[in-house]
C-alpha cells in the first residue's frame, strides 16, 4: 500500500466518483479516503483507522467483511477458468450451480434466473423481458411501468427513471415518458397525519387506482417495488400494503416486479422480502446479497407464467436478443455460491432476523423519545432514524441544514460508527452486515445518541 | 466438477443463458457446453475437448485464459478486501492506481475514469452525462444520439437501442425515440457497388449531414461509433471515413464517443482505436480489453472538455446523481492493473499487430478466392470472412440457410475451432487472444477452409 500522498494525487487526477461532488474532489476540497483491508464488521483504511461499517458498504456485505470461504472460492474459479461466456447454452459448474441454489431458495413459482452485474442492468433486463412479454403476448401498447415515489431501482436512464428520487432525475431528463410513478407508501409521510395505517393503505391503493384509470390499463405493463423502500428511506411498508395493491395489479393484469436488491438473501430475517410480506412477484431483481458483493453479480428471477410466454417468443422469433458479455462471469458465479452456503452454514438469515429485532428496539429506546426524533423504524437488519424539526407537525429542517449529513459526520469522526445519511430528507440509515454482534449493535447505538446530541442538542 | 447428468438437467430447469433459443435449450433440444478449465487459446469443456478459441470469449480474453498473474492478482485482493465502495471519494489502491493507468494510456485529451462494469453500462453513463453536460450548458434540446446502422454498443434499452442490429430491436420495442441512426461505413455493402472508397466516404458524410439537417443540430448531443464495427459484422471503415465524419461533428457541435469496449488496449495493434484511426473523441468507452474479462468492469473516460462542465454541474447543483454500487469493484480494479502490466510486460498490443496482420493475410490467401467468399477483411486482431451467394453482385444468401452458422458449426465439430457466426449476414468473425501462436493462426486458417468446403464446396 502506498503510504504517501502519490495515491490522494492519482485519486483527485484520474478517478471519476460515483455519487461523489466533483469539482469540490478534484480541488482537494473533500477527503480521500482508501480502504485497505477489513473484517467482520469493520474496515480499515490505509492510516489504520478502523471503523465500524454498520451500512454494510451499501448494504451489501450481509455476510460481512473477510470470508475467507468466499476469497478461496473465488481464487479457485480465477486460476482455473477467469471467464467464458454463457451464451448459447454455455455455462460452468458454478454458474449452473448458482442457478440451482437460487431457485431452491425462491418463491415457488419461479422458473428460471438470467444473470447480470447489477441491480441496474437487472431491472434493464426485466423492462426489456416485459416489453418482450407483451409483444409476444399481441398486447403491443401494454408497456408502462408504474413506480414509486421514493422507489430504488438504478442509476440507468430507465432504471434511473424507476427510481423516484429527485437526485436521480435532476439535470438528466428523467423520469423517461415510459415511466410513471405513484405513491409512496411511507406512512411517516402521509399527507394528513389523522390517517390510520389502514386509512392510508386505503389512499395508497386509490391512488393507484386513479393513475390506472387515467393512464389506461391497457398501456400499463408493470408495476415495480422493493418490498421495504430501500435509499428512499428504508420505510417498511404499512400493514396490508402489498395484499391491497397486488389485488389492484391482478384486476389489471399488471405484472409484480418485486425489487430485491436490498432484501434478497436475508435482509429482512427471511429469505426473501416476497416471503416476507406474501408478494407473489412474476420477476424478482436480485444482487448485493447474492454475492454479498464479494463480486459483481445480479440476476432477474423470472416466474413460470412469464418463461413460458419467452419460450413462445424463441419458438416464434429464434433465439432472443438479449446478452450481456459478462452475464453468469464465473468470478460471479464462484462468490455467490460460496455466499449462499456461508448464510445457510452460519445460519445468518436467522441472525439478520434476530439481531435487527435488537438494533431496532435499542434504536427505539435510545432516540424514541428525542425532541427532534419523528420516527425510528426499520424491519430485519434495516433500521433508519428519521429527523424533523418538530415532532408533532413532523416538519422538516431546512434541506441547507444537511441534519442528516452532518450527523452521519458526527458518528464516524467521533466514533468511528459509518451509517448513511439516506439522499432525501434527514434520514441516518443502518443496514449492518448479517455478523453484528449485539455489542457492536449497543456501540452503533450509543455512537448515533452521541451523534444526534452533538448535532440537536 | 459433477460429471453426471445432473449438471445438465439443473442448468435447463434453472438457468436463463442470454443470447439463447430459450424454448430449445429447455426443451433438451441444443447442447449444454460446460466449461472446465482454459489456457492460452485453448478452452476445455467437462469432457476433456479442447477447442482453440479464436474468438476470446466474445473478444475479450485478451491476454490469453490461464494467467496466473492476474488470478494471484484477484486473490489478493479478494482475501484482503473483496469490496469496498467508491462513493463519495472512497477508493482502493487497485483503482486509484488503475485509474492512472488508463489515463496514462488514453489520448492526451482526456482526463478521468468513471469505473462501471460492462460496455453496456458504461454507454448508459456516457448518455446520462452527455445529457447533463447540455443541460449544464443551457442547451436542453441538444439531447438526441446518432448511431450507425451494424453498430453495437450493449444490450439494453437506450444501449440497445444505440445498437443498429435487428436482433436487438425486434420485439423489443427500440430503439427508443432519443437514439436515430445513420449510414454503416461498411464498404462491401455499399448499394452502389460503381463506389470508390472515397466517393462511399462522401456518401456517408453526407447521410450524416442530411440526418443533422433533418432534426436539427441543436437537437443532436452525440455521435457514438466503434473504431471498427465489431458484432455489426467486423468492419474496418473506409479510408478517409473518422477524419470526414468528425469534420460533421465538429461543425455541429456534436459530442464523439469513441466506443472502444473491443478496440481498447490494443486489439488493433495500438493502445486504442483513437490512436489508429485518428479520432479526437470526448468520451471513450472502455471494458473488455481493460481486464481482459478476468472480472467485470468497464469504463466511461471522458475528456478534459465535458469534465470542465461536469465539475460546473455539482458547483451548481451538488454531488453528481448517478451511481452503481459496484463501481470500481477491488476485485475487478485489481485484475485491470495486473492486466495492463502484462500486456506491457509481454509487449502484447504490438504482438497483436503483427500476428493480426498475418492471420488476416494468411486468411484472405487462403480464401479470397472462394467463389462465395466476398470479402475477407480486417484490422489488428480482427478477421472476418464474409460470404455470398454471387461474388460479382454481391448477394446474400437466404437468411433461413444459415450459412455462417452452419460453417461455424462445422468448424467446431471438424476441427475443435471457435469462430463467431455475426449475428447479421454471412460473417464469420475471428478476435482471437493476443497470444496466438503463427502456428495457431495457420491451424485457424487451415479448419476455416476445411469448414467452408464442408457447408459450401
Amino acid at each position: 500500500m502506498l503510504r504517501n500522498d502519490q495515491l490522494a494525487q492519482w485519486d483527485r487526477e484520474n478517478f471519476f466518483h460515483p455519487s461523489t461532488h466533483l469539482a469540490q474532489h478534484a480541488r482537494g476540497e473533500t477527503s480521500t479516503r482508501v480502504i485497505k483491508t477489513a473484517s467482520g464488521s469493520y474496515i480499515e483504511d490505509r492510516d489504520g483507522r478502523r471503523m465500524l461499517d454498520a451500512f454494510a458498504g451499501l448494504y451489501c456485505v450481509n455476510v460481512g467483511y473477510g470470508r475467507q470461504e468466499i476469497a478461496e472460492a473465488i481464487a479457485e474459479q480465477a486460476k482455473e477458468l477467469a471467464y467464458y461466456h454463457s451464451y448459447v447454452g454455455h455455462g460452468t459448474e458454478a454458474s449452473i450451480t448458482l442457478s440451482k441454489m437460487i431457485l431452491d431458495r425462491a418463491p415457488s413459482n419461479m422458473s428460471k434466473v438470467y444473470f447480470g452485474l447489477s441491480g441496474s442492468d437487472a431491472n434493464e433486463t426485466n423492462i426489456k423481458l416485459i416489453w418482450y412479454y407483451n409483444n409476444i403476448l399481441g398486447r403491443p401498447e401494454k408497456k408502462r411501468i408504474i413506480s414509486r415515489w421514493r422507489g430504488y431501482h438504478g442509476s440507468g436512464l430507465v432504471t434511473g427513471s424507476l427510481t423516484g428520487l429527485e437526485l436521480f432525475h435532476k439535470k438528466f431528463d428523467l423520469p423517461v415518458e415510459q415511466v410513471i410513478h405513484t405513491e409512496a407508501p411511507y406512512y411517516f409521510r402521509r399527507d394528513n397525519l389523522e390517517q390510520s395505517e389502514e386509512q392510508f393503505v386505503a389512499h395508497c391503493v386509490a391512488e393507484l387506482e386513479a393513475l390506472i384509470e387515467r393512464e389506461g390499463a391497457d398501456t400499463i405493463a408493470a408495476f415495480i417495488g422493493e418490498p421495504v423502500l430501500g435509499t428512499g428511506g428504508i420505510v417498511p411498508p404499512p400493514a396490508g400494503y402489498w395484499t391491497a395493491i397486488q389485488a389492484v395489479l391482478k384486476k389489471h393484469d399488471i405484472l409484480l416486479i418485486a425489487d430485491e436488491v436490498v432484501t434478497g438473501f436475508g435482509r429482512l430475517g427471511s429469505m426473501f422480502g416476497s416471503d416476507h410480506y406474501g408478494l407473489e412477484a412474476d420477476i424478482i431483481t436480485i444482487a448485493k446479497g447474492l454475492t454479498s458483493a464479494y463480486a459483481p453479480l445480479s440476476g432477474s428471477i423470472v416466474s413460470d407464467k412469464v418463461w413460458k410466454v419467452l419460450e413462445q417468443g424463441t419458438d416464434e422469433n429464434g433465439p432472443i436478443g438479449h446478452g450481456w458479455t459478462y452475464s453468469a462471469h464465473p468470478i460471479g458465479a464462484a462468490a455467490g455460491v460460496a455466499n449462499l452456503k456461508l448464510l445457510d452454514d452460519l445460519n445468518l438469515v436467522e441472525k439478520a432476523g434476530t439481531t435487527g429485532a435488537y438494533l431496532n428496539k435499542s434504536m427505539k429506546e435510545a432516540l424514541g423519545g428525542h425532541a427532534n426524533v419523528g420516527d425510528v423504524r426499520g424491519e430485519g437488519l434495516l433500521c433508519a432514524v428519521e429527523f424533523v424539526k418538530d415532532r408533532d407537525d413532523h416538519s422538516f429542517f431546512e434541506a441547507s441544514d444537511k441534519i442528516g449529513a452532518q450527523i452521519s459526520a458526527a458518528l464516524l469522526s467521533q466514533d468511528a460508527v459509518i451509517a448513511r445519511a439516506m439522499p432525501q430528507g434527514d434520514i441516518l440509515g443502518f443496514a449492518p452486515p448479517f455478523c453484528l454482534t449485539h455489542e457492536e449493535a449497543d456501540t452503533v447505538v450509543a455512537a448515533t445518541v452521541r451523534a444526534v446530541k452533538a448535532v440537536l442538542g
